[in-house]
C-alpha cells in the first residue's frame, strides 16, 4: 500500500510538546494527525518571508487565557493582518486595564449570578464591575477623538490600542499590525461607541478600512491564514482573495465546527478552493476540536521548530 | 415523580406537522422535546401583541432554501426586526434577481468545480455568472446614491430592497421592517460597496442605525427572539438588552453549535440569563440541530395553531 | 449547471409532514435535504419485496418516546431483522411491565435526584422503582428457563417478548422477527441475568444466533439498512455483509455522531463502500441530527407515501 | 469574586506537555481547563493504591495510533481492568502480526478503495490481506481450543494475549489484566469466532465473566474510571457499580460526543450521579474532543507529574 504505517503513539514523561506532536505525525490519525499536518503548514508559513499572514479570532478566546498567544504571535512578528470578533478585542481591553476573568463553572445558577453581578461564559465568570472600568477606560478613548472626525475601525482600534500597556490591542498598535473587527457594532465596544455618539459628532465609516485589506490581499505574493474559530474573521479573510489573483497557499482551520450544517465557520478547506480563496495546490488542514487545547499544542510545537532554526 | 409521563411517539400517515409536533409535546425528549417546546413558545411570542419580536438568521439559510420561510414570516408581520449576516442577504439578492442555487454535492472536484466557475455550500453550487450579475445590479442602485451621502446600513439595505421585486429584503423594505447587518463589510455585498467607495464619495456609517435599535430595545414592553443560527446576529440580539430595562421574556435557539466550546453561537440561553439578556422568568428553549430541518417544522407547526385562531 | 435549481421552501398551515418532506426534496438542501432523500430511500426499501431489512436502534431511543414507532413499524411488517442495544430493550421492558419514564430537566442536582431514587437520562427521568418491578419480572421470565439450558440472545429476548403484552420485544415475538442485542451483558437486563445465573445453570451461548444473523445475510437477494444511532447495531448490521456476496443496497442512517472522529457511529456511508458493506451502487443516506426529531418525520413521511399505494 | 483569576496562557519553545498543561490549569478554560483538571484526577487516580483503575477503549484508537499509549499503561500498571470493544481488539491483533495499518485520506474514493482491497477508518487504510492474516492467526488459537469447552470471553481474550508478541492483549495476558469484550460477537473476531463454531463445538458463555467482573467493582475500597470514547465500554463499567456499595470515586471521560442527544456515550458524569455510578462526592470531568488529541496530552502529563515522584 502507498503511503506511511501507522506507528502506535509513545509518550514518555517529561516529552516537548513538540516531540509529542512529532509522535502525532508519525503515528497518529483522525483530528491527531490533522493537528501535526497543521503544525507543518504553520511553521511553513511563519518561515515564509514571502508570505502575507492573516490570523482569525473568533469564540470567546481571551476569557478562556488564549489571547496571550496571540499578543506574542503578533509580538514576534509572525502575525501581519489581524481579524477579531468585537468581544474577543473588549476582553483583551478588559484585561488589560487590571480586570480579570475568574474561573466559574458551567454548572450554577445563572439567575444568582445575575444578582451577585457576575456575568457567565461557560464556565468563566467576569463580573460587572469589569465593564464599569471598562466604560470609563474606553469613553475616555474616545473623548480624545476631534469633533467631526470620520475614521475607520482599524484606526479606531489602532488608537485604543495606544492607550493600553498590554495585551492583544496593545501589542499590535506598538508593531504596526492592523486589527480588523469587520462587526465592531456587535460588541459592548460598539455599545459604548454607540453611546459616545448620541452626544458627539464622529463618525466610523464602515468601508474605510477596506481598500488597505483588499490591497494587501491583492498585492501579497503568497498568503498564508490561521483561522482559529470560524465566524466573521474567517469569512472577512477568505473573502478577501475573491478580487485577488490568487489565493491562500497555507492555511490552517482550529474549529469546533461541522460541514454537514453548510455554514461557512465549518465550512472544509476544499470548499474554499471552489471559491478561489485557497489556491488549488495549496496546503491546508482543519483541526476539529476546542481551539483552548488546539491552540496552545499548534503554538508550542511550532516554536519548538521554529527556534531550532 | 412529579412531571407528565412520557408517551410513546406514535406516527400515522397524512398527519399534519402540527400533529407531529403535538406527539413530540406528549412524548418526546431530547431535542424532540425541545423542540416542541420550541414550538409552544414562538406560538405564544407571535400571539403577543405587546412583544416586539427580533430574528437573528446566520448560516447558509438562503441557499439552502430557508429564505423564503423568513420572508414569508416578515410578510405575515410576525417579524418585528431582522438582523442577518451579509451572505443571506447577499444570497436573497441573487434569487431575487433571477439566478439560482442548485443541488449539487459536497462529495466532488473542489478544484474542478473552480474550473467551470461553481462555488459550493457544502451540497448546494452557485455559479460565477450570479456574482457577475449581483454586481451588475448592485453596483446599479449603489450608483443612484448621491454623492457625499452619509447613510446607515439599515437605510442602504431598504434602499436595495426597494429596487428588488421579491425575497426577504423586498419583503422587509415592503412592510418597513428594519434589516441590521452588523458585519456588512463581511460579504460579497461589502466587497462591491467597497468598490464602489473607489470612486464614489459616500459613507457608510457603521453606528447610524444603533440609535434606532437599541431604543426599540430599551422601550419594547416585552420582547422576544427567535435565533436562527448563531454568530453576529444572535450577538446583536442579545446584547441589545444590556443596556434596557429587562432582558428577553421569550427565546428560541434553533443551532448546531455546542456550549462545551465556549463560544456565544453555541452558549445556553441560561448563560444569557447570568447578562441579563433574558429576564429572569424567560420562556427560554434551545434546540440543537439543522436549523434546514428544525426550522420548517417549528414554523410549519407554529402557523397550523396560529390558523386555528 | 446541472442539477435542479433549489426552490424556497414555503411552509403553510395544515401541511402534512409528506408535504413538508416534499418541500424540503425540492427546496433543501444540507441535512434538511438528505432528509428528504432518507424518506425516499426507506419509502423504496419498505416497498422492495425482494429485500430484506435490518433495522438498528442505539441511543436512549425507548425514555424518549421513540420506542412506539420502532414497535409499529415491526407490526407493520417493515422490519425484518431488529437489532438493539440492551439499554433500549430494558426501558421497552419497564414501559411493558406498566412503568414509565418522565419529563424532568437536564438542568437539576443529580445528588438531589438520587437522594429521591430517580435515575436520569438527559431530560428523562425514570425511578428505582422502575428497576425493582422490572428485576421482579425478569427473574420470574428467567425462573421458567430449565437447568441446563443453552441459549441464544436471541431465543431468550423472545422469550421475554412473549411475556410481554405490548412494546418492541413484545411485537417482535408475536409477528417472530427476530432481536439481537450482541452486548446482552451490558445492560441492566445482563445485570440480572448474571445474578440468575449465580443461582443457575442456564448459557447464554453468545455465537448460537451468529449463524442465522449471517445466513439472513448471505441468502437476502437485496438488503436495506435503517440505522437509528450508531453503536454496536450499527457496526453488527453492517459487519453481517463482510461474508456476503453483496452489500447493502439501501442505507439509511440516522445519527448525532461525526466522521472526523475516525469511530464507526459517525462513520459515512461511503467509507461502508470500501469494505463491501454497501453495495458499489447503493442508494444511501446519512441524516445528521437527533433522531428524536428525525425520525418522527421520517416515518410519518414514509407512512404517509405508502398509504398512498 | 471567589475562584481565581484567569491567566493568558504563554507558550514557549521546548516546554514540556507537562508544563503546558500547567499552564492550561491556571490560565484556560473551557475543554483545555478540563483537561488540565482531567490530568490532576487521573494522576490522583494512578497514586491511589486502595484504587481499582477501569480503562473503557472505544472508537478506532488503534487504527489510529493510541494503542500503544493503552498497552504501556496495562504495562506500567496503572490499569486493573480493560473494557474495549471488539474493533479495537481486532486491530490489535492485527498489528501485533506484523500487519499494518496505513495513512490515507478521508477525502478518496470508497469504491476505487474497494476494488484495491483497501478497506478505510476515516483517514486510515488497512488491507483485506491484513484480515486474511488475521483469520489464519485467529483460527489457529481457536483451533488449540478443546472440543466441548465452554469459556468466557476474557479467558478467549487471555488465550489470544498469550500468543501474541506484543500489544494491549498481550500486554494484558502477560501482567494478568483481565480484558472484557460485552461485545465480542460484534466484530471480525466474532465472525471469526462464528465461522469457528460451525464445525466445533466450543461455547463462549456470554456471562461467564460477569461475577469476576461485579465482584472487583463490589470489593473495590476505591474505583476509578478513564473512558476513552463511549459506547459498551463506557456503559459497562459504569453498570458496574449499580450493585456495588459506593460508586466511582474518580472519573475522567475523553468524548468527542455530547449530552443533548441523551444517548449514554456523550452524557455528563453529573448524570451518573443520579444512577449512583458515581459517588455523591467523586471527583469527575468530560474533556470534549478527539481522543487521539486528548488521550496523548493526558497521559504524557500524567506520566511526568508521576515520574517527579
Amino acid at each position: 500500500m502507498e503511503g506511511d504505517a501507522v506507528r502506535q503513539v509513545r509518550v514518555r514523561p517529561g516529552m516537548t510538546v513538540g516531540e509529542l506532536v512529532q509522535e502525532l505525525k508519525t503515528s497518529g490519525a483522525f483530528n491527531g494527525g490533522s493537528l501535526a499536518k497543521a503544525c507543518g503548514i504553520t511553521e511553513e508559513m511563519f518561515r515564509d518571508d514571502k508570505a502575507t499572514t492573516f490570523v482569525g479570532l473568533a469564540g470567546a478566546m481571551v476569557p478562556a487565557g488564549m489571547g496571550g498567544i496571540v499578543s506574542d504571535l503578533v509580538d514576534m512578528g509572525y502575525v501581519d493582518i489581524l481579524v477579531s470578533t468585537g468581544a474577543n478585542l473588549v476582553h483583551d481591553i478588559v484585561e488589560a486595564i487590571g480586570c480579570r476573568h475568574y474561573h466559574g463553572s458551567a454548572d450554577c445558577s445563572d439567575n444568582d449570578l445575575r444578582k451577585q453581578g457576575i456575568n457567565r461564559i461557560y464556565d468563566v465568570y467576569v463580573a460587572d464591575e469589569a465593564f464599569t472600568q471598562f466604560e470609563e477606560f474606553i469613553q475616555g478613548v474616545f473623548g480624545g477623538l476631534k469633533e467631526g472626525t470620520v475614521i475607520s475601525t482599524t484606526e479606531l482600534l489602532a488608537t485604543v490600542g495606544r492607550n493600553l500597556p498590554s495585551g492583544i490591542l496593545a501589542t499590535a498598535a506598538r508593531k504596526g499590525v492592523p486589527v480588523y473587527c469587520p462587526a465592531v457594532q456587535d460588541s459592548v465596544f460598539g455599545l459604548q461607541f454607540s453611546l459616545f455618539t448620541q452626544t458627539h459628532n464622529v463618525v466610523v465609516d464602515a468601508f474605510r478600512d477596506m481598500k488597505g485589506f483588499l490591497d494587501r490581499c491583492f498585492t501579497a505574493e503568497r498568503a498564508g491564514a490561521l483561522i482559529i474559530g470560524g465566524g466573521v474573521p474567517k469569512n472577512f479573510i477568505f473573502q478577501g482573495m475573491l478580487l485577488a489573483p490568487h489565493g491562500f497557499s497555507y492555511a490552517v482551520q482550529l474549529t469546533g465546527d461541522r460541514p454537514d450544517l453548510g455554514g461557512l465557520s465549518g465550512a472544509t478547506l476544499d470548499e474554499a478552493r471552489s471559491w478561489g480563496k485557497l489556491t488549488s495546490d495549496a496546503q491546508g488542514v482543519t483541526v476539529y476540536g476546542d481551539a483552548t487545547i488546539t491552540l496552545p499544542l499548534l503554538t508550542a510545537a511550532v516554536l519548538e521548530r521554529l527556534s531550532r532554526g
